[in-house]
């Protein structure tokens, strides 16, 4: 259990303090001032869900409202077919993102001046040649701020690394922009990278769209926030206990993690190098499961192996799924079942998969406490050393989720870190056994305990952690339902079964978290990502 | 620093030693006295090299030395033509497998009993069908005594494990088995399984038929001694550190450490679960570069990931090489140069590679040290406990290489760790780097720093552990040639540059080391395992 050290308000005012401002600084300068929300348009104090803005703002066309709600794919269709410029796509992104980080603070950063210059030249090579330059041609997208862009600072959420300038692209990054995507916003992340929510010292809290009272997840809370608003049609999060899948679930967008040695996340700021019990996994958020696919498909098009030691050398599969598939209901992880709107969200896939003539049953999880002890022992088990010595470099205050999830540190000896990667290898092998011997397909399961918790409050990572352990392909989906009062109360017959259980419960209020949108998770196999995003497709379609 | 401990020679000797006897009994008694040499047949106390006894023992027919010096893929073909049974097959490699044994001590045990059911079983399907049960049908296997085999013991050089018994077919020999293979033989490895020699308390010391006062290599020496005195078509060992390719050097066959990710060790015992910075990996030796091909297609076609959580889920590809490639060779570590015969075959190898059109550049190791560093720490990062117990518990004593290996151990800090996963991570991304930055298809490297040395005289792991750590696919192939203390002597100028390589090299002399063979190592990318076999081929057809 390690205590706040190393905070130095006085070193922090004196020394830092200039440069954060000068970081916020430079985000109003990279904004367009024709693209921001008019000041008469701000949406009035007490409004929690803010997604129709845009329609509200005045700045955007029809035809921009209908790009930004045009998933990836389809964009690059229209534009192989002349309907669209890489520009206008750009452009209505662009408003779209502003106005989302005027309201949301979503962004760390816009990129219009390489972006526009980028749009420009691919549509110059479409009315030159016909021809779109890859799979990815003109689609805008978004990017976590830890991930390197090149001469792009790079802070990872730490104030003292606020100077760090990226010296090359991320792989990801730069496996996209060859497909043609065009890099345009670059989005917020929690201090230390280490909290499912997303504030920090620099840029401060990131909204959710859905209700401005709650979370928007982390540590790829940005992604989250903008690509739920619509803000972007695709981009790019990291993941270690669920960072890419926490801000998917409580804006309502899909995201994916990939199995960790197929994800490259060469290029990249971020404290414990060295940790390799859980391994962290870079992917997308989008808005379609389409979207996902295609992300992947590109990605790993671009044979990231050849560039990066530390993958499996696997081209991206066709999947070939049965048509009559076998689902695991996992209700619950045993320790903390969830709210209300979290079991009707589950109700409802699973009676829709019945009725599309799919085989459902339940799927008990396993060893989901030591699974949980692997991960959160494992994230710090250098007692929490290079979190704490990036912070006080600057001598910035922790934030209540870092002292959180620092508190999770001790200085385990190798011997208590083998016992814990022998558990993690022992529960990889059950779970695979598991699903062989029930004929499961695919697991679906909650996200988190609940919808959008409000913010700072979030501390139960155990839903999507254990599928960092088990190294689990997992996908976020929105279940098309949302949080309404009437129905998503407690039963009368509800009564906590543990202390923890009733803290998390209380975080959840019908009232509260109205319009939190439900969302889901769908696990597959280890390094079988091809079958889980083809499964949800098929879900997503119900 | 770990000092020894827990030794208990009156406790060992009065409860252990009536097992260990009985043990040794096992193997006498699993042999086939008809298959034995006799008496009057046995070498002088004097000879050295006894590869040439089975000619001599009157047990073998030409027919039978015939088949045992038939590489696998043909032994197959010839079966699917009728022209060979598998019983005859099965005989053949039993006589001199029971000569081997007798001589060199590489044996734990022979299956005569399930074997002889299996041939006769897959001769009747042939009989019947026509057709061959699979692409290993009747093909003869030995295996390292710590995989296990349903219902046999399995103690992996540990006197206090001598009563564990195998709950089931380790994946690798029961994927083999389906194809068809037939496991006829288990073989001896070290006391702790962590010597690059093959002695313990059990059955002792494994020697090396090319000439016996040399080390058979481990930990799967009884591999190398039993493959190499061609007792064995195709075996099954594992390598953390060279433990496949040291047997396979030293004796002079191939040998094949495949990816670790692609590499099932599902159903083993071992101490030090838990340590995830280096992996061990299970592997072919042979008689052929195609049967370390057939071996792991045969494998790999078993899907393994299937059923074992810890494997990339990769097909076997078939290798594509362009007809001209290029080798670096690596001719040090620049730590300890290789002796004479090394270089000798170093500069024979890259000479028949130019002369067959090959590109061949020098390469220059990158990072040894590290490498040595993280392999040499992280093996027994728990200071050696998992070991220390597993000897502890019978108090048997410790062998000089047991304490050598174990004299690495100290408790490291998670954070220690931590940096030397770093070191690792860093080595195998400016690896590949460099690799690529160079155009190299493939390194052609020392098996070892010398050819096999004396008996327990071998401490240097360097030039196999570093591609354990690296993780990067290696095969060992014999160059052909021998050692001939007429030209493989040091230069005149010769001059150790370290007080290391003096004593490393002081293990090396042409008269001790006469006629042992000259075998090199071949290196290819991460993961790219067919194309180092693909490679070796190539190598071996020269």
């Amino acid at each position: 259990m390690v205590e706040v050290t190393g905070v130095d308000l006085e070193k922090y005012e004196r020394e830092w303090m200039p440069k954060v401002l000068k970081a916020r600084q430079d985000v109003i300068d990279s904004m367009a001032k024709e693209y921001m929300l008019p000041e008469d348009k701000m949406p009035s104090p007490d409004r929690l869900n803010v997604l129709k803005l845009p329609y509200e703002a005045g700045t955007m066309s029809d035809k921009e409202l209908t790009i930004t709600e045009t998933p990836a794919y389809l964009l690059v269709e229209k534009m192989a077919k002349g309907e669209l410029t890489a520009k206008e796509t750009l452009i209505a992104y662009l408003k779209r993102a502003t106005i989302a980080h005027q309201i949301l603070n979503c962004s760390t950063g816009f990129l219009i001046e390489s972006a526009m210059a980028r749009a420009e030249e691919l549509d110059k090579y479409y009315a030159e040649t016909g021809k779109v330059v890859g799979p990815l041609h003109g689609v805008p997208m978004s990017v976590k701020e830890h991930l390197y862009i090149k001469g792009e600072k790079c802070n990872a959420g730490f104030v003292a690394w606020i100077d760090r300038v990226a010296p090359f692209d991320n792989l990801q990054v730069s496996i996209m922009k060859k497909a043609g995507a065009i890099f345009f916003v670059r989005t917020n992340e929690p201090q230390s990278l280490m909290h499912p929510d997303t504030d920090n010292n620099i840029w401060g809290m990131c909204k959710n769209g859905n209700n401005l009272n709650l979370s928007s997840g982390g540590s790829s809370g940005g992604e989250g926030a903008l690509v739920g608003f619509r803000g972007s049609p695709l981009g790019i999060g990291t993941d270690i206990g669920g960072s890419i899948r926490f801000p998917a679930a409580f804006n309502g967008c899909y995201g994916f993690r990939p199995t960790a040695l197929r994800s490259s996340l060469l290029g990249c700021n971020a404290a414990g190098v060295g940790q390799i019990t859980v391994l962290p996994a870079e992917g997308p958020l989008a808005q379609s499961a389409e979207d996902l696919e295609l992300y992947m498909k590109v990605y790993s098009d671009g044979e990231p192996w050849r560039y990066d030691s530390s993958l499996a050398a696997m081209p991206w599969r066709e999947a070939k799924l049965p048509s009559k598939l076998k689902f695991g209901i996992m209700w619950e992880d045993g320790i903390v079942a969830p709210t209300p709107p979290v079991k009707r969200g589950l109700k409802t896939v699973a009676e829709k998969l019945k009725a599309a003539g799919h085989e459902v049953v339940d799927f008990e999880a396993t060893m989901a406490a030591e699974l949980w002890e692997t991960a959160s022992k494992s994230y710090f088990a250098d007692n929490g050393k290079a979190d704490i010595e990036a912070l006080a470099e600057s001598g910035e205050p922790w934030l209540e989720l870092t002292k959180y999830a620092l508190g999770y540190a001790e200085p385990l000896s190798v011997e208590e870190q083998w016992r814990l990667n022998g558990n993690r290898d022992m529960a990889r092998q059950l779970w695979l056994e598991k699903m062989n011997t029930e004929g499961i397909d695919f697991i679906i399961c909650p996200s988190y305990l609940s919808v959008a918790p409000p913010q700072k409050k979030i501390f139960y990572w155990s839903y999507t952690a254990m599928f960092n352990v088990l190294d689990m392909p997992s996908s976020i989906f929105p279940t098309g339902l949302y949080v309404d009062p009437k129905i998503d109360t407690w039963d009368a017959s509800y009564k906590p079964r543990s202390e923890q259980e009733k803290v998390e419960h209380s975080y959840y209020s019908p009232e509260v978290t109205v319009e939190a949108p439900i969302t889901l998770q769908l696990v597959g196999r280890r390094f079988m990502d091809e079958d889980v995003i083809a499964a949800t497709k098929i879900v997503s379609s119900l």
